[in-house]
Formats: structure tokens, C-alpha cells, sequence
């Protein structure tokens, strides 16, 4: 899973079936600082999430389909959860401990 | 998923059974704002799109197959919907809010 | 798999109800002299790591599902053993043997 | 998919026994333009593919075991097509129609 | 695939029960001239590889499972076999001919 922030949502009319009634929410993977690492995705939202929200992205088929509960939907990414806290420190000073 | 441009084709006559007759679009990942992110690939196109449209793109194979509903086919990567709009922030930006 | 490091955890209320329960770990992938190695993820704990420890990161969903031992668990990384050592040389150095 | 270009071949006897026989060919990832584009990778052979052929790649082992046609085989890439033509134009180039 | 060259060890006492007896190699991705290609992963060894020698290298769950021959284990890379020789040439190099 990656920690992401929901910065945006898409509206697509003409799409697969199994799609039909899916929240797409736009999600810019962040590091635990909040920067920005890595393209943002397109991700199915199976958390009830928000605009600025932080979540939990999973970015795989066979997650994203667990999440969002319909086989064979065509998904690669999801929103499994809504983030309350990000406890971390930096690696380098995990080791220097 | 990802947002992606249509921005070309490609022919292939010799190739594995279970493609023949897909439609084997190359599309650009973008960003909300349409600039390129990341290298173009080879989608099946599973949602009648054109050259230059938005796209949504999936970029697994379990999701590529379940667009394009043929089992065992070798695909990884399908075009599932045409994107109408994208509402989109930067992350700064929802940060800053 | 990768070599990771705990750098921390991450509190969510309202998730999947097949994550309840699981530790989420905040892992800084590490080459072996322990530098970062990309971005860091959100890993299940499936093996009673703590912050700081040298960890076993599998990223793929069929093996942290096996690791976590839920089926249809939305998941997508987990950390499936704790480093004792690592024996490494750089692969300029193996060449030149 | 991804555009690749057939750049050699490697021998390797010492193998798993499902590879046996199996054609692998390293295939660097190309961009529309015959640029490189990533790092090359090693694909068995499922479209009988020569040294400078342009080629349609997977690289999935979903995909790639179904070209092969072998049940189990540990493989993560293969040849599946042969490109006759790619006709493309630049994300920008579209954008700006 | 990827080409790679076995670079280390990993020596790990608390980890996953299906991953017991199995020999984790540290594995550099190289480029058919030997040089440095991403960053080092963890494999199984499914080949009886040596410290300093070039292998065929698998980055899939599914594909590794089937190399080392379990069934559930958590594992994502995986060496299945051993390089005797690569012949390659440069893109740009089989392009001009």
C-alpha cells in the first residue's frame, strides 16, 4: 500500500459495465511528510473518501477488486481506508538510534 | 488506473490468436493538467476510444483481460472508458487548505 | 522481495473490514549498506517487526495475502521476516573477481 | 503491452525445467520513435521473433504464460506480436488539434 | 525477465513458515553489458546460483511461486536460471542495419 491524497475525481460517462456507479477519485501518492512521490493514479473509492483526504492506496488488481467487492471489474487501484495518523521517522535516523 | 491520451496505433498481423481483431491503441499516461507522465504503452482497447481522447487505462493483466473478455488472452494493459472531465487540485494546494 | 527498514506506523479508523487488526508499517526500502532505495510503503506486518528493524518486504498482492492469511484481504505489500544479516558486495566488485 | 525491439539473446542451460526449449530474447522497451524507453528485458519467444524486429511485449506473467502456452512456467514477459506499423503522434500534437 | 547478478546473502531466522530452508539471494539487475539496472532484490534461488554469477531473474509472485514450488509462499523474485552467455547489440545499433 502506498499513503495517498485525494486531489481530485473523474467523471467518464462511456466506460466498462462493472464500472457502472464507482467513485473515481484522482489519489497523489505522498511520502509520510505529505510531499508528493510518484504519479498520481485513478483509484476506485471503497472508503467513503474525501477531497484532501488522506487514505490507504492499494495498487494492484486483486487488492483493488477485494475492496471494491465485484469480480471482474477492470481495477488496478483503490482506496481501502481513510489515514487518522502517520507516525514516522526518517530512515537515516531509525539507523543512527 | 491512470489517465492516458490516445496518441496513435499499431498493426500487427502476426500475433498470438487471442489478440486477433483487438484494437492495439498506444497511449500516453498524463497528468490531471495533460502533460505526459511516464512512457506510452500498448492498450487493447476495450471502450471504442479515438486518437487523442482521455482515457481511463488499466495496467495489469487480470483487469486487461476482464475488459477485454477473453480468457487467457496476453494482455496487460486495456482501455476501459473515455474521460469526460477531470476536477482535479494539487496536492500542495489541498494541503494548504 | 526487498530489503526494507520500520521507519513507522500508520493509525486508520475506518478501513476494509478485512484489514481490522492489522499492523500497518510505514517501510523505507534499503539497498544492502542500508540507503534509501525508493519510496517508502504501507506494509502488513505479518511478522512481529518493531521501528528501526532490517525486514523481509514482499510487494505483490498474492504473497502478502499468503503472508496475512486472509483471503480477499485488500493488500498489497507485507513484511514476512525480520533481517539477522546481509552479505553483500557490489556488483562491480563481483565482476572483477 | 509495450513496443520493444529484439536486441539479442541469451543461453542458458542450467534452467527450470518448464523453460526448457523456450526461446528468451532481450527485448528493449521502445518509445513510437524507436527510442529507448526503460531497461531492457528478457521475454520468451511466442511470435518467432528475429534480432531488429520491432515487437508487441507483455510484461505480466498472467500474459506471458498464456503466450506460451505453458501451465506453471515461471516467466513474467513475453513476444506475443510482430509490429507491422506504428502510427503515432506526440501527446502534445494531440492536445493542441 | 531481467538479467542479474547474485551480489549476496540474506541470513533471516524469524520469517514466514512456507519460506523456511529457502536460500534468499541479494540479486542486482544488470544490462546485457553488465552494468547496474535498478535497484537489488531479494530472491529465492530455484537454480543453485553462486555469489558473482549472471541468472535469469523473475520479479512476479505467480512466477516465483512456481519456481520455488510452493504453493502459498510469500514470495515476489525468484532465480530460475543460470547465464551461460548473452549476445546482444545496442537498439540503436540494430536499427541502423
Amino acid at each position: 500500500m502506498r499513503l495517498g491524497q485525494v486531489i481530485g475525481h473523474v467523471v467518464s460517462t462511456q466506460k466498462n459495465d462493472r464500472l457502472t456507479g464507482a467513485k473515481l477519485l484522482l489519489v497523489q501518492p505522498v511520502a509520510a511528510d505529505g510531499t508528493d512521490a510518484g504519479q498520481a493514479v485513478l483509484a476506485v473509492d471503497a472508503a467513503q473518501a474525501g477531497i484532501g483526504e488522506r487514505v490507504l492506496l492499494v495498487l494492484e488488481g486483486r487488492a483493488a477488486i477485494s475492496a471494491l467487492g465485484r469480480r471482474g471489474a477492470p481495477v488496478d487501484a483503490a482506496i481501502v481506508g481513510i489515514v487518522d495518523r502517520v507516525d514516522a521517522e526518517s530512515a537515516g535516523a531509525a539507523l543512527n538510534r
